[in-house]
């Protein structure tokens, strides 16, 4: 990727900021007086996910094959245990990156020019045996912080290919009273999702959207709506993942569903809540999908 | 499995308590109250993941493939995204029943004389083509619960080939003053581990064990220990899987890791906490992969 | 299966026929004499494949991925080697007995009353690890034999659901003089397909058909038709698997694509030729793809 | 890859030679009289596989599972079909270029300076979803053309890290009384293998071989030995993929096992043979297992 406009230099980036060794970015932003302040929020035990639900496709062929969508995100194949059958049991075949999946992205997962955050020649980080830096290590103990959600056009949906800006944030943080803080996660409602929406002109972040995070320390994004399809700025065509991921090594939640969270936090008036990350403790990935729960 | 001895009317069962379209067995009983326990352990924000890490092994082959165990849990293959490459990203191939992962297992993974919880043909539930009843739809927005930690060793392991009763778990109660109450998840150490300690008899549950558990009405079971290898009871080899599982309706996460978890636990000088799982939101499988967090 | 009404003794057999390890069934017949036969057809050069083509769907997902179609029988994943690439490479995954995929079956493939060919118990020939007994280990050295095209319906095709006996393969033997002989492969032209003509009642093998087939000791089935679809006679489903297959241990190229072979065959004025069967050099499977070569 | 000392026009090449949308390259050199001499060589109907056995491993997971070796070219999952089990079949996993696995390689396998033959842009021809140009569709049909074993090395094998040369081949056809004509596959046999001699300094192909096989006009290579490992030349490291198959577009039967093959020659006194390449007949790949028979 060029970026022929926009000096690097002018890029918001946190390359450095925690030495040329880190691998969890603004994960390290989540400090314990931030834990503190989220398991504060969990006051009642209401959860909800903000996962998509997904249906695995059978990998069975032949005449009695059930039919399975077009390029699944999850193939499972039933295995045979002995007969009578001892346990019934899968293998299961999948790709962390589906649109179909919400998952988590680790930051190796962008290069740009190269290299991968914070500022590693991709060569070393990567190879065709796995990878090496910069992988879903960094969830290995799961995350546990405080979630925000901003609601930017509540009870609809952004305009079709809306350029989100730090306006939006400060707008919907005036609605609802709540100001995002160091190490907080960042909760998107756009109203709008790959998969429902796919073909549509999708809004999606913009390189100011991506300043405000990081002015704000925002330690994770997870939204409904998250870089343009087609892009804003075609000098820039993903600016959530090709500055906030793997510049600000921020991680991102892809393709959150966040309309029942919507609806909770309406019913109770608040929109802040202790949210857990804890995909597969799977390390050497690009990425992992991942349950998100909003705790109450 | 027959079993000779023992009438399968004596044997604990919650087949038909909560009806015969029931598919979340035990969790039925992590109610709002049981929620709010949860929730109230919840004070500091320091959390301990459950799970084994697990590094993917390389699907490459080839002169230049890097080593790979025997028989992996998670296989990977990096892929091909264009030259340069636009992003990493990769396929994951994974048995969620491997001995080498922590993983949530779904009620119908063990079946019954041809049944599966709560009571239902197994060729109804299941077939070539997927799970239809008593899958890890049951853990689609995820588990959230208070968590006991049994230690039943504390700073040693339990004697090879222990058979763990419910005097062993009254024993661990008294020792830290805590009671098992309705809803709770069950934590278990007995100092064991199936990859560490392969090929010694180990420690495990008794169905006075599962009875115990029956009793308090535990919602989950996580342990470092579960059924003995080799078993106990010739006339019932694994309780735990089919009674406690099958019978009970009780979710087991297999192979959990726990001694972190009772180093904080000492350290903090209290064994109960929030707990959470949140494995990905895959409905139609038997087990999953899952990463417990206990928040304190 | 249960055959109420067809006394399995009086069901066409080879079990015991050359005792009760062996694994390559009727290839037994294929002696240095059918051999010499074989290659004395190939005369000029020319090569005919008897293969339906597959084209691999991506297992890539995403907004970006190509459409697949549904339940493919060859998945494909494009490797990353480097940037810039070293080499392309994949991973690929199939499903052997696929119906979009013409493939070669093992007489283990269909087990009978708990049995499969010889005689054997079928939990000592399979279990989840793999195969023991009866496996594709049989085509390990290929199979090199004479080939006829018996063409039941020249022009046209069958009537749909049609019964085929032994009186048709006579009638097509009368049609182009050639008799089929022991150890010969025997290719028969339907004029339908599983994949083009979906949801037709299909015609098939009835039992006389098999028991015709057993008489000739033929070595190898080949066709575009195989077992009917729905089944002509419900107490036996599926004589050609069930019976040819089964107690015959008579290979099964299921699916093959004859219409190329016809053509040349009418062109040529002969129907018969050297066939060969050479798939991946594979032990241990039940089924494997394969590419029937016919050399004139 | 860079060639710094040799220029890359005085490499030997067939780019251009069948046109800019040819993707069988040398195949191209089979015609009906190279065919019609090849039948010529069946003549009594002996046939030997050129092929390495293969013993999938299991994909199941847990305690029972069987060891499997580091890294298998061929991976199983035995599938559920019911109980009782109404047919025995699995998922297979594979990696073409496995140097555990006989295989053919399509000429787009190998890119030269970011183009594959016969001189396209490499991001043309392959992308994530897939190959486009110069895949395995070559393979199609199947080849069959005449097979000329060259034995390097008779009744022992050459010596450790031996730079062969089209000396080497002239020595060898004096020995056997044969020519190698355009069209033929030449058979190698080097006395070594990638996975016996494993760790060994391996002979290989010199770039002086190569144009000894480009003068001859071979077709298809097929070779016990093929490049050297470690590199003879580190100017161009890999000669017999990055010339003999990028430039001259002649697919390459990688790993061939050619021991029975010279014994089966020896016995007969021949070492001319018909050789049919007859892989899945799988188009969009970039390499394809293959069991190479030849026929006496």
């Amino acid at each position: 990727m060029e970026l022929d406009d926009h000096s690097t230099e002018m890029l918001p980036s946190n390359w450095g900021r925690w030495g040329i060794d880190d691998e969890i970015g603004t994960l390290n932003l989540i400090t314990d007086d931030v834990r503190a302040r989220a398991v504060a929020e969990a006051r009642v035990g209401t959860s909800v996910s903000l996962a998509m639900p997904v249906d695995p496709a059978s990998m069975m062929g032949g005449p009695f094959a059930p039919p399975t969508p077009s390029s699944p995100p999850v193939l499972q194949a039933m295995l045979y245990t002995g007969a009578p059958p001892m346990a019934m049991a899968e293998v299961l075949i999948m790709s962390p990156h589906h649109a179909g999946l919400t998952h988590l992205d680790a930051v190796v997962h962008v290069p740009v020019d190269g290299e991968i955050y914070p500022g590693r020649p991709l060569a070393d980080a990567v190879d065709a045996g796995g990878v090496r830096h910069g992988s879903t290590a960094a969830f290995a103990d799961g995350v546990v912080t405080r979630g925000v959600l901003l609601d930017l056009s509540p009870g609809s949906r952004l305009p079709s290919a809306h350029p989100v800006t730090g306006a939006d944030f400060d707008a919907a943080e005036r609605r609802i009273g709540v100001h995002v803080e160091p190490g907080d996660a960042l909760v998107v409602r756009g109203g709008w999702s790959a998969t429902r929406d796919m073909g549509e002109p999708m809004p999606g972040m913009t390189l100011d959207a991506i300043a405000w995070m990081h002015e704000r320390d925002v330690a994770v994004y997870a939204g409904d709506i998250g870089d343009a399809h087609p892009p804003v700025d075609r000098q820039l065509p993903m600016p959530l993942h090709q500055v906030g991921l793997a510049r600000l090594g921020m991680p991102l939640v892809d393709l959150a569903d966040v309309d029942e969270l919507s609806t909770v936090c309406d019913g109770l008036g608040r929109w802040t809540f202790l949210l857990t990350l804890a995909p597969l403790r799977l390390r050497g990935a690009t990425g992992v999908p991942v349950n998100p729960l909003a705790i109450f």
